[in-house]
């Protein structure tokens, strides 16, 4: 398809997952690097262990551990603050369903909304865990991110939602961040080099 | 402590983790760029998942089937024939056993069958997973560790395994491959890079 643009790079992500917050921080980057463009989609992770039985890293007796120190170094070598590896529950839903209603008008707007969201959750340490809090968080953003926020508990952004979770159990994804390019999967933050690579210098 | 060697690289592994083995391809020329040797440590991670709950690597649904396309794709990257992501059961405890019976001789000998061990599960497909198999295969290596091996399955062979085990437990060992140096702790052969920034640029 010459002309075409290239294929986007879909980074699937829960916003309660520290992992995905600092990959937030660097997917626009490497993408801009190969070429590409970065399709944001929230899901929610706990939809999908109940069907792989999988845990949250919080619940995993010493990985849990080892996770929040592994965070706190990766921050610094990023040179993000950090304030927290477990946001409260229903962080996720809450960000995710606004996200969903700011994506179904506007895709780049719905982006930078969770670049915000995730550096105040877990840069900052902000309690956004209810619809309250997570669309009083989008108003910070401007007018169209507001009104947009107001619909997040319809129907229409909860079946964005719920169909994001659907589709990305479909393609395999079992944790976050992930990331699928042309059908070629990549898990994990730390996956981030191996995927521009991939788009830069193979497929090998 | 001037004059004092620094310390080594704890290097855990369990004979049935294929990102163990690619690992125990790369750990010593890590460990020489940054002026360090290896202490490579053999345990079984199925008794330190009786521990923590979790599940082996390929029975995990959907992560399995992501792992052995990763783990395709790095062993190209690298250079490295790939045979199986999963070897028979039995592999873990035969070659461990073994591999603590040289150890208890001769250190270097131990690292080197390590190696040589990974490559002919992995890379070459062969089956190692029965003491025979595991005894005869050490005796490729020479006389030493042929009579070496020849204790595998006496007490004290037996007790270096467990004892390994419960070391690696009390460190907070939770999967493999697992680093540790001076305290600080990496998991996962991805995290190579960054133990080398670690010890080469930081600690930060």
């Amino acid at each position: 398809m010459t002309g075409a643009a290239p294929a986007p790079i879909t980074f699937w992500f829960d916003f309660a997952s520290p992992y995905a917050w600092l990959a937030s921080t660097q997917v626009e980057a490497v993408a801009r690097r190969c070429g590409r463009t970065v399709r944001w989609r929230a899901i929610l992770l706990g939809v999908i262990f109940r069907t792989t039985g999988a845990a949250p890293l919080g619940a995993q007796r010493l990985r849990g551990d080892y996770a929040r120190r592994d965070l706190a170094r990766l921050a610094r070598r990023l040179g993000l603050p950090f304030a927290t590896a477990t946001p409260p529950a229903g962080t996720s839903l809450a960000l995710a369903r606004v996200f969903h209603a700011i994506a179904l008008r506007d895709g780049a707007l719905a982006a930078r909304f969770a670049e915000d969201a995730f550096m105040a959750v877990f840069a900052h340490g902000e309690a956004l865990d209810g619809s309250d809090a997570a669309r009083a968080f989008a108003a910070r953003l401007g007018p169209a991110a507001e009104s947009a926020a107001a619909e997040a508990l319809l129907p229409a952004a909860r079946a964005a939602l719920r169909s994001a979770t659907e589709e990305a159990l479909a393609e395999g994804v079992f944790g976050a961040p992930f990331f699928v390019v042309e059908g070629e999967a990549f898990w994990g933050q730390d996956r981030l080099p191996m995927l521009e690579a991939w788009l830069r210098e193979g497929p090998w």
